[in-house]
């Protein structure tokens, strides 16, 4: 397996990029090649003595999509930059993954229009975790690749988080449960509304229902389905709970699951190919979990499962 | 000033609202009147010495709306129900304010039509409270009342959760911001981006762009604008958290300001009275602070202000 990581994506790339890179494979196998794509001189001098080892790779790429630049303009301005490298790297299947805690947008352009959405995706998705209190976690799509959504969006949006819950989380018959501000089928938005009917009829997924934002992190399911927008407002919530309760020096193995560094990225679903996110302030802890993170999608062959399940 | 009360109102009436209503008397200067309406014995019984009080007055109501009841159907072949009779009262102007933690939906109802919205007011919002790191609240709105809207009904959220915080909370100035996906004023929904370039031509509010989940507990603005869905995803997350932490035995004075019981009560803007509605599972300490809230809003003449600002 090559996982590709994008060694000059996030604020504190390349130091956190390379020292995430090398926490990785102080831990990981032989059979895992990590491919590191920026510039060659930067990545020698960055691992030492891990740049000699059989299973890491390098993929000179000089040039850099920055954080504050247009995402669609600066990818096809900058073929050069790791990120564009990336997922050339991919479509070409000379990566199993590609992870980088680089522009969040310039990630979904490669996505959508260098390797694709699966044939009868409407609209991929980026999914994030979630802790629950009985252990483990949730998964949340969509969390902020789509805005505005419509009904038959949403219920993709909890047929690929099934099939993440079940296949790379290992959840067995995983729950999915649509936000709304109310239990009723008839509470919501009209958009809630006719979700809700749709997943009720819905075969492909175990639907229980909808929950409420005080469901967030209890165990009434596995898949937490919304738009994007209310997707987006939860989790930097729940970020900032996080920071609070830190800040104030509580917490215990349960608040620990909030810290963005224990699952470090957010893998894209409803794609041709594996492709994880990380967050712009990504420490060196965080990129060894996106790069976790990374090898668990690309192990179970999700890319591959989706696009059987959209095929058949 | 003549505050009324549901006593049957709540998971735990009229126990709960009776033992309120006396912690309320208990701190209260004589120049408030409470006028509790309820089954009179009910009251009487409840009540016992305090029943002889000059500023207690009980207003007779004999029947119920229970908490699952549809809320049009209940309020209009109910009238002899506490609800009923509480907004009678408030359109004869026989009570300033009227508080329940009863069925909201027949609050809502009651509002709407036997109060009215205010003239102008396209849409009545349900606001509520969130703490804030630096002490005090912020108001947040809506958290319910409306789950589809419209980008100028959430400007008229701006403008009176504006009003509320300046006159009510006594906020000089109160800074207006837009729940969003993102700070950047091209982030968001069409309905964000719609209202984001309303809200920036509007005169009668201060406002200061958009902030994201991650900002509701701290100091960047006084009032949230959001449509009442996902208002209530933000509020019920919050209340989680707070029961998180509290499970936990964690906490500070900070944290103890997450807990419902410090205000009471959420207010009703947008209509030509003052209402309270106070959460279904309020205890006696719960309900002396939606007599508080309801005291305060009174006492500013929270709805007069609105009239007045909508139809000079």
């Amino acid at each position: 397996m090559v996982i590709a990581l994008d060694v000059l994506g996030g604020d504190f790339a390349p130091e956190a990029a390379l020292a995430g890179a090398k926490l990785f494979l102080d831990q990981q196998p032989a059979e895992v090649t990590l491919l590191l794509i920026g510039p060659e001189e930067v990545i020698l001098q960055g691992l030492g003595i891990y740049a000699q080892r059989e299973n890491v790779k390098i993929h000179h790429a000089p040039d850099q999509i920055g954080m504050g630049e247009h995402p669609t303009k600066a990818f096809r301005e900058k073929p050069q930059s790791t990120i564009a490298q990336g997922f050339s790297l991919l479509k070409q299947k000379a990566a199993d993954v590609f992870c980088s805690a680089g522009n969040t947008g310039a990630m979904l352009v490669g996505s959508m229009f260098t390797i694709h959405a699966v044939e009868g995706i409407i609209r991929p998705a980026i999914a994030s975790f979630v802790p629950r209190e009985a252990g483990g976690y949730g998964i949340i799509l969509d969390v902020g690749a789509n805005a505005d959504t419509k009904a038959d969006v949403l219920v993709q949006f909890g047929e690929m988080g099934s099939l993440y819950a079940e296949h790379v989380m290992g959840i067995s018959n995983p729950r999915v449960a649509l936000m709304n501000m109310g239990e009723e089928e008839q509470k919501g938005t009209l958009l809630t509304q006719s979700a809700h009917q749709l997943f009720k009829v819905n075969e492909r997924v175990n639907f229980i229902g909808n929950i409420e934002g005080r469901d967030v992190f209890n165990d009434k399911c596995d898949v937490i389905v919304c738009d994007g927008f209310v997707g987006n407002v939860i989790l930097k919530q729940a970020e900032s709970f996080y920071d609070l309760v830190k800040k104030r020096g509580f917490g215990d193995e349960f608040f620990e699951r909030f810290n963005y560094e224990q699952i470090g990225g957010s893998p894209i679903l409803g794609i041709n190919a594996n492709v994880v996110i990380g967050h712009g302030v990504s420490s060196p802890e965080a990129i060894k979990n996106m790069l976790n993170t990374s090898m668990h999608m690309a192990d179970s062959h999700f890319s591959d499962i989706l696009k059987k399940a959209y095929n058949e």
